[in-house]
């Protein structure tokens, strides 16, 4: 009988391959299989041999949901006897379902790691110019997941206690919600001049960032024609950008062009 | 006249050198110069030739305070012509004064890079089998500094709306104050049950996590002597560990101990 083999759950970071962690760099190069879907983007999956990975975004419409797919694909594997990188863009537990994955493999008793990776709701908006948390503004942050419709009964987002905090607000998967969300805070009481920021594709090489305002923001996605994945920062965290933006050199070292923002 | 240097404001991670990023890797190997304090941890400080760093954080006392003078001190170096790492722990924009750094150096015209790192409050209790946010329990997480007496009026920090957002909560610099936010949320009508878990010196050689309710955790942190850095989990993602730990292993590849937790 094989011994058993083991899960690395690993982070890919936002995209750019400089900013995977080294240990995600080396696990990637020793794996017998990487299993990945789309959001680590085309770069870093670019790094993978093509005979050592296997997408598993693709999956769906078949016997099982993607999900039920990968993790059933993931102990398969781990039982004979290889060692497995799950890839996940960003980090593995951020609205990743990196959480289920685990659960999973512990129930099934395979020995795995965790690998943090760089969290695009931080990073992304970091590399913009835009910190999460700034001493002027706020004294926390909220990530939260756009997804859900604000206006159904059942909706798990409470978006007034999430005003009422007072903090940074930072939503992923937040492109095509943008209206109803942006009306759940304004209908909370949150200022309509309050700063909002999207940045499209976080240090991709066509990484695009627009800002406007809780009022206007809408407007902008449109004319911009901001499309996902991208992360909208809504706060005054997110008109730090202007200040800093004629300083601020981009991910592949040139300067930030002006025409780049809507 | 030397031209100006550019400053890169980096963040090294929760501590495991391997948690570092390619790009922070490099850049430190690059640099004239890196300013850090003490939060990076040893490990990582001691990758850097001790000829090129200088530790900004000992530098209370004197004309200025340890921001104002690692503010002056990057600008001083950039108009050298240098190239300067200024290396944080964690992420650089995460309760890091990564933003004042920034606005500061725009202030003064000298050009920089922001190079996001692993946060620990995301990657802390990532690599303890924690993920802070969980299909099952969780459509939000917030991170919020711990520091503020939530007791005194002025306290910037509102956890009655935390409590209401009914996501995850993770506080940072929450080790002196754990009973009295504890007893805030408790105030604002969180479940005593509420599981809780206390991250101590994440992906650090000598890591400990400590586990127990919200009513439970401040005698589990004097009894296991807990003590900063770490971060304070609260909600349901904190009771993930229990069920996974046995198959999970650890930073240094070996299986978490069950005498690692008080
Ligand atoms: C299912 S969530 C996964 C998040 C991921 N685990 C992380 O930590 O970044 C997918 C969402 O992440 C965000 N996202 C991921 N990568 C991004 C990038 N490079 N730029 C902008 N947004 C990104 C988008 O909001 C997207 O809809
Ligand atoms: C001033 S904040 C800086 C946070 C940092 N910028 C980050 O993104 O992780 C300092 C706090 O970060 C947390 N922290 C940083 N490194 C840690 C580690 N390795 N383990 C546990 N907590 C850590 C602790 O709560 C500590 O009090």
């Amino acid at each position: 009988m094989t011994s058993v083999g083991k899960v690395y759950l690993v982070g890919s970071g936002p995209g750019d391959p400089e900013l995977m962690t080294v240990k995600a760099r080396r696990l990637i190069d020793e794996a017998d299989v990487v299993l990945h879907d789309k959001l680590p983007g085309p770069e870093i999956l670019g790094l993978i041999p093509e005979d050592r990975r296997e997408d598993v975004g693709k999956r769906a419409g078949g016997e099982w949901t993607p999900q039920e797919y990968t993790n059933k694909r993931l102990v398969e594997l781990a039982r004979e006897g290889k060692t497995v990188v799950r890839l996940k863009g960003g980090d593995p537990f951020v609205f990743g379902r990196g959480g289920e994955e685990m659960e999973h493999l512990a129930a099934n008793e395979i020995p795995f790691e965790v690998v943090p990776g760089i969290t695009s709701p931080i990073g992304g908006p970091g590399v913009a110019g835009i910190p999460v948390t700034h001493r002027d503004h706020t004294s926390s942050v909220s990530f939260v997941t756009g997804h859900e419709d604000p206006t159904k009964e059942e909706s798990a987002v409470d978006w007034q206690a999430l005003a009422d905090t007072g903090g940074t607000i930072v939503v992923l998967m937040g492109v095509g919600k943008l209206p109803q969300y942006t009306q759940a805070l304004l209908d909370a009481g949150k200022d309509p001049e309050t700063p909002v920021a999207l940045v499209e594709r976080a240090t991709w090489p066509d990484m695009r960032v627009a800002t406007g305002t809780l009022e206007s923001i809408v407007d902008v996605r449109d004319e911009a024609g901001i499309e996902p994945p991208a992360i909208t920062v809504i706060g005054g965290v997110a008109a730090t950008r202007e200040k800093v933006v004629e300083f601020l050199a981009n991910q592949t070292g040139e300067w930030d062009g002006e025409g780049e923002e809507e």
